[in-house]
């Protein structure tokens, strides 16, 4: 039940299978028999960016309802149920994505598979759940935004990368249209997203990829497909013809800190090679200890305490690059700023060494490895990879592809898209915030006669 | 045919007139008996904030083919009919409105009701007539917008003080989307809200109230209501929690120029007697040259060569307070955002003087004088107010309830709205903007064994 942006790369060398059932749910098989355990994941292709306007937070709003009941499951039983079992299992909202997923034993595995696609069908929502989940998240986003000078910050960072496009809405959304989400939303949004026809549910675990698809077939296979699926069409992003700054001056801010975001294509959005060597950019320019923007800001001029950076390459519209730099004493937030733009002019007309980008190339694959190791993190790289309109092949020639970026590619995206206009830059103030003096103060006696 | 967010006031001792027709048009007769000239305005009471979301533009596209024909009235012809009668005509489209008007001699009121009855019902669209006026507003976008920074950064500057509100969508449309609108979004946008209940028209001139309704029942009677205008539910804008700064390096812009834009309500979003206390706050504050920008930035410090600012009032939802400088040479664009911030300061620390209000509401009066003698000014007050939802008696008394705000008042709104968290100040810098060097260098050798 959080939500989540940020996600793994791997590899897969082992068989992969899947199936497409009559009603269109597509199911996705991933082996793995080091122990009797498997991973169940449904993605639903919805998410905050599919919300009607005004209705923000419905998609995750409604992840949380899923958890009450059916005709079978009595109401908030769902998790217990799957704990009693000695399974866990949680979900998540994306711009882009829901996932619901369960660890279970492999003899449980018809169980959660019932239960699953129970929910997709026969979900039972009373006002009093309704009312009762609102109240949680409004206190999730208060504990996670509100209370946080960071996190407020980058939802107005991302209110002002994404003008136009849903990404600057919040998943969580905005507390005001929280408020009003009712009953009827959340029907309207479930009957309208929630169909076999809109899922991809992972197999991940010890199981015979047929043995997975009939008993995928008895749970979810009498699910009829929904024909009111009309489409993701969002609203695009205009070009930017201006760099933006935000300055959040909080008392709560532990020291300052400089981020800044620029707009770029994720691996859904972007040219054939461009989001790996987005990737591979990235991971020398702000991934670590020997990164540059920590070389640079961290080691060679001791501005800041730490500094680094990442590429969000998930989204099916659009991606972002960000970094980052905490202030070391005594450096402003315009010192750092102006570092941050000299470690991105430096990449810009230079581009990268060669030692850099093979460095950076062996970790993903040293990555990639680790990846492999995990079940639930297989399980979560195809079911997201998958609901971004990627195939298995794709999937498993990303390897190939990474290594195929040259230096001059690296550049080449450098140049394109660390590009200042189309940046936002936020600056975290440890000091007091300006509040308005109403009622503070007493109400002055009139002035006559001066101007 | 333009873009207009601008208004007047207005008061009016003369007596106004309405009727509402069986099918809900809302008719306003403003008398005035100088000339035999009559000027009719039409106001739909849609606009570009109403455009369902990605077809940006398309209730200004709608308004530029509400010129092209009908059955009886050939493409192209309905300016140079009003033309050839001795008249004139134009329209223009808001974020909340869109009208039409003509200007005839009285003789020729029943023509000109006749065929703007005839485009309500009536429109004729051929696929040539929409990619041809599609090419005209992109023209007029690339001129108005994009041939000039100064709306460019106006535009990045809406987007970020209107982060989920479409009033930070341009009313004109993002050009991506304005290419892709078509002859169904304008014909469906018609269908939804061009109808008479959704309409009020205004006929201000040399004409008896009981012959311009007897005109408006021949002319508009037979148009059936629409049965699907569903209200218009925008999404409204969350708390802002940090201030921002967008930066336009452009070598076309003139001077170094700073903005600041707060949001504040409207007359239609405020509390009573807010709206009021705005305008008089910001008459005093930023209008002319006895205003307190002017006075500190320009004749105190001389850091100006101008500055000024406004309220704009008028939209439905929100309203904006501005403040702009031109700097004078050798002034940064930083020096004055500071000093635009200590002329707020000192508003809400002391607010202004009983001189400063008494001279403020006296300009208005004189205003008010003024419009009385436009007909085509009273025609378009009249109009926008009752747009808003506001009464006859509403717009009468406004120059009652300006009478009433006090330098309490005054200081309150600006304690209340000239708050830093909710602005959006933007630097326009004369100074070549980065431009990324893709193709402008030679390719580089790679380097290798560096790091």
């Amino acid at each position: 039940m959080t939500v989540a942006v940020a996600m793994d790369h791997v590899d897969a060398a082992e068989e992969v299978s899947e199936f497409t059932l009559a009603n269109g749910l597509h199911l996705v098989v991933i082996p793995d028999r080091r122990a009797p355990v498997v991973t169940q994941m449904i993605w639903y292709k919805v998410g905050a960016a599919d919300e009607p306007p005004g209705a923000s937070g419905i998609a995750h709003f409604l992840e949380h309802l899923m958890f009450k009941g059916t005709d079978e499951i009595p109401p908030g039983q769902f998790s217990k149920i799957v704990a009693r079992n000695g399974g866990d299992d949680n979900a998540f909202t994306n711009h882009d994505v829901t996932a619901y997923f369960q660890r279970v034993a492999k003899d449980r595995l018809p169980m959660v598979m019932a239960m699953e696609a129970d929910r997709m069908a026969n979900l039972r929502l009373t006002p009093e759940d309704v009312a009762i989940e609102r109240d949680v998240i409004l206190e999730e986003r208060r504990s996670r935004v509100d209370n946080d000078p960071g996190s407020i910050l980058q939802e107005q960072m991302m209110a002002a990368l994404y003008s136009n496009h849903p990404y600057g809405v919040p998943i969580i959304g905005w507390e005001h249209e929280i408020k009003d989400l009712n009953r009827d939303d959340a029907l309207a949004f479930y009957k309208r997203f929630y169909a076999p026809n809109n899922a991809i549910l992972i197999v991940a675990g010890d199981v015979e990829p047929e043995e997975a698809k009939t008993l995928a077939e008895g749970a979810f296979g009498k699910i009829p497909p929904s024909s009111s699926l009309d489409g993701r069409t969002r609203p695009s992003e205009p070009d930017h013809a201006a760099p933006v700054r935000v300055t959040l001056e909080d008392a709560r801010a532990g020291r300052t800190t400089v981020q800044r975001y620029y707009l770029a294509p994720s691996y859904s959005s972007a040219k054939p090679g461009e989001a790996e060597a987005l990737d591979l950019l990235m991971r020398i320019a702000a991934s670590g200890s020997v990164s540059r923007i920590y070389k640079r800001l961290v080691v060679e001029q001791k501005k800041a305490a730490s500094a680094g950076g990442w590429y969000s390459d998930s989204g099916l519209d659009s991606g972002r690059l960000g970094f980052y730099a905490i202030a070391a004493d005594g450096v402003s937030a315009e010192e750092i700023d102006k570092a941050i733009e000299e470690v991105t002019t430096e990449l810009r007309d230079s581009g990268v060494t060669q030692a850099e980008l093979d460095r950076a190339r062996k970790s993903y694959i040293a990555e990639f490895v680790d990846t492999q190791d995990s079940q639930s993190r297989m399980a979560r790289h195809y079911g997201w990879k998958l609901s971004m309109g990627m195939s298995i092949e794709d999937v498993q020639a990303w390897p190939d592809r990474l290594r195929q970026v040259t230096l001059q590619d690296i550049k080449n995206v450098a140049q394109k898209y660390l590009v200042e206009k189309n940046s936002v830059t936020g600056y975290l103030l440890p000091i007091p915030e300006y509040t308005s003096s109403i009622g503070d103060k007493p109400a002055p006696v009139p002035q006559a006669g001066k101007s």
